[in-house]
């Protein structure tokens, strides 16, 4: 397999900066393409050994996309997630005032998420579209149709550009979540500070059907960190969920809780287990530990082969 | 071990007639005992090799009593259940008219239970209290004090006895549900049509903790026949419950809750599984058949191996 | 009404000790019956103004008829509770040495729960029936059959008999539970201690249908004191369940929860809100509050009225 | 207020489609604005007397957003929803050949969901961005840097324009939901075919929170159709959740629904109950009709007031 990453290019974008937390992906080639479909082909096909997407909160867009796409394309799987701070940073050709700007060249989708700063700071601007959040302040260079681009934070340092104004995003503080995928194989080795994600097709029924999915989680003490709706699409009112929980595969409360979402669901896809970009280790109750499902069979066991109960 | 079986005698009452319904009993002796403490307490020395004990609705008391003891003595397992239908007559020495009846002889218990049908149809009369649902007609013969007696139906042919009216139990079709009791070993073959029965202690928690023990067959998709609340004793406000499900715990359904009660509850107690006495076999939803839980099994297991999955 | 109190006589038995703690009872007439039903059709009627009944661990029998006929019996409702130990003297004529005894007089029930001591302290010894508590103690100034007899604690002062023995039952500690049962009228004033007994029937439902009863409660809060299942009577495997909750008809939790369970349920029977013995106070999370209920209530009423939502 | 009306604009988006299914609308002044938060706000200070916005299967971006701004700005309601089938021509200046086509003009967000259709049948072209769908065609008359447009299905009619293909998307039978946002005020009348949207925040609490909150409509028979959790963005790992569910705050189940949430949550956001754009009617069962609420708050009622319950 080629030693490629594909990530949702050019160089410079949030996702491009995630890539740079991958460590196999050092010294790898790094593969810049248009959206997350072909980022994930790129997996599915063998061009790439890995992909990095954006999977929560993207400035980028694609965040519905990545779950589509995630939820159609088999054999591949999450193996790590990375988180990049979201923070923008009005950028311009040496020289330009503030007071000088009249068309901001950016990346709709950023452009939206500056909306406040910009119409504060420069009422009556014009917006000019970008295909990335790199080609924005790359276009200043080649063209004088815009005076100042929104542009990732940090970005003006690859180019002969000076920031104008950072941090002018609406939200700051904001982080988005991206994974590497990559093809199914060995899932990644337990660390304690484990994710694992799924895609579950809710049964055709009432109310409650939500429901019934969340109990296999709650009975057995584990805690989701992300759940979304998705229309499954054949129908109207089916719904699939995407969700992330605390815990790895091999966790004994994760393996137990993923059979009773397999008997539950008609449609399930493990997306993967892989440590979590924070490191944050989940307080198990002692009812949900690995020695409390293995003494729990050991009972069983000697239930029905007739050892009689000690210490009852 | 001796070939006995203990039972709340003497012979007549209606737990000698259950235990009459249990095959490996015929040619055995029969021990009769004075209470379902005594009957379990022949089983877990080994003086019988089983009891018969009453479980639920008993017209002759002991129904609590039975569930503490099957409680508190270890090494003992439910391994069969019969019905025998409760009713009484009134019967009395040949030649007696209901007009002459003054005084009648009767269990305490049973007393209670024809009060309707005697404060009708005797009015006036006085009770004389029996030991036994058999002692009250045997009494009839070794003495005049009574008129007439509460005895079980159909019990009068054992003795020179005339019955004056049938059926005079306040709640006709009455069912008495008594199980076989011996001491643990293998558990009965699976038959399809298969009770468990359980003492589980609720965790020390706030309101919801029933619930979560309930949802431990709730999610499986089990069905429960009995739930009686017991105080622990040790506290107020601490309870245990007696439950009854459907099912054996060879089938899968059952062993997962089984692993999943054990888990929750400080302490289970399994007291068997064995055939239903009225055959009914429960209708179990694909989702939980066994082949739902091999299969669900079988997938997990490709996942952690990292083979891919089909037929996504 | 006449001023009169139904109790399952005759004077001295437990039921009688009970009757003794209710305030309202100083002065009446105590009218002694034969068992729960009678007492009950007493209260129906209008023969009485009140009966005292066991509900639960009764020695002297007769809970799960108190539960049927509580569901039988309309317009009626409990009113109080009252806890009586439950312990046993071994009684005897002045000058009798325990080596002397053969036979001992009880009630069956009382005998059973004797057993352990009885069949310790007097082996080979004979049983001679009762027709209750009082009678067995009573009879041993009438004959010489029997020379001890089984008698609820502290009733040899009433006769002129010396105690052999006391604390005699194999359960030491045991209380019994008693409630006060009047008509059906204006429920009695919240204490802020209170209890609140209902018998509510299941639907016709699979497995499930009693944790969406539990659910009633456990969603707003509510903690269970009592749960016990009883068939139905009119079908194989249809259930009602007798449940005590802590808590009163004009706490706005218990309201709330009770139009739940009335909306789930095709029938249930409220028995009762009523001071609790103990005088336990339950703790009510800030969520389940009467203020909390108000609130949430005039926020309904403000979105519902089109005046905006302040606070938010 | 001024009659007018925001969306998403230029004319021709599908916001502006949206839009044209408003009868309000007709007649009145159409503002268009940049993004979902200014439409927004032009609700919230009343320079517009609605705006549409987007609030599922975007293809324009922001639905996150949505959901976020109607979260933050206080005194806004949905009164309405539409559906807006989203399809995309490929349109080019009359007499250009699919062959001729090298530079491809289109929303960035456009552009991701056609790319099967753009890379099968003109490999090798390049991608100039536009800022909006309808920028996109209107440049082409314009300029000659690009050769065809992606353009919203039926746009092509407003300019000299012909279609090369049509429904070029990938995802066929796409439908973008969109709702109408008003100042706060009475709620729309009860159709029988009605939507309440809602923004709760989960309590501070371990595994189990959301399926508290979900229980409050499944204990109700309500259905959900939408669930998408969106970090509440105070600190890590806080959850709130955008919810739809069938009915009207008018219908009772919906009341006590909220009701239960209100309780259950620290804050809650009534968006708005509003008449479906399917029409579909929830099929309600017996226990949860309007009757079955009455029905049940007359039983209480009686019980409280003393009056003997009927027909138990």
């Amino acid at each position: 397999m080629p030693d490629a990453y594909s990530y949702l290019g050019p160089a410079g974008t949030f996702t491009w900066s995630a890539l740079g937390q991958v460590p196999q992906a050092r010294g790898a080639e790094w593969r810049s393409v248009h959206n997350v479909g072909e980022a994930l082909d790129d997996v599915a096909s063998g061009r790439s050994r890995g992909a990095v997407i954006a999977v929560e909160n993207s400035v980028e867009g694609g965040v519905n996309a990545t779950h589509d796409a995630l939820s159609r394309i088999p054999g591949i799987r999450i193996s790590g997630e990375y988180l990049v701070p979201v923070d923008f940073d009005l950028v311009a050709r040496p020289g330009t005032a503030l007071a000088e700007v009249r068309v901001v060249v950016a990346h709709p989708v950023a452009y939206a998420q500056c909306h406040l700063f910009l119409d504060r700071e420069i009422p009556g601007h014009a917006h000019l579209p970008a295909t990335s959040n790199v080609a924005a302040p790359a276009s200043l260079q080649e063209s004088d149709l815009a005076q100042a681009a929104v542009a990732p934070a940090g970005i003006a340092g690859r180019y002969p550009l000076e920031v104008l104004a950072s941090g002018i995003g609406d939200n700051r503080g904001a982080v988005t979540r991206f994974v590497l995928v990559e093809r199914a194989g060995r899932v990644p080795a337990r660390t304690g500070a484990d994710k694992t994600s799924l895609i579950v097709d809710l049964p055709d029924e009432q109310a409650g059907g939500l429901l019934g999915l969340l109990e296999q989680f709650a009975t057995r003490g584990i805690n989701m960190s992300l759940l979304q709706s998705r229309p499954i699409g054949d129908a109207l009112g089916r719904y699939r969920f995407v969700i992330d929980i605390d815990g790895h595969i091999e966790d004994e409360r994760i393996a137990d809780a993923l059979l009773g979402v397999k008997r539950f669901s008609p449609r399930v896809v493990f997306l993967g287990s892989y440590p979590r970009a924070d490191g944050h280790r989940p307080e198990v109750s002692s009812r949900f530990t690995d020695a409390a499902f293995v003494e729990a069979r050991d009972w069983l066991q000697g239930l029905v082969s007739g050892v009689p109960e000690r210490g009852k």
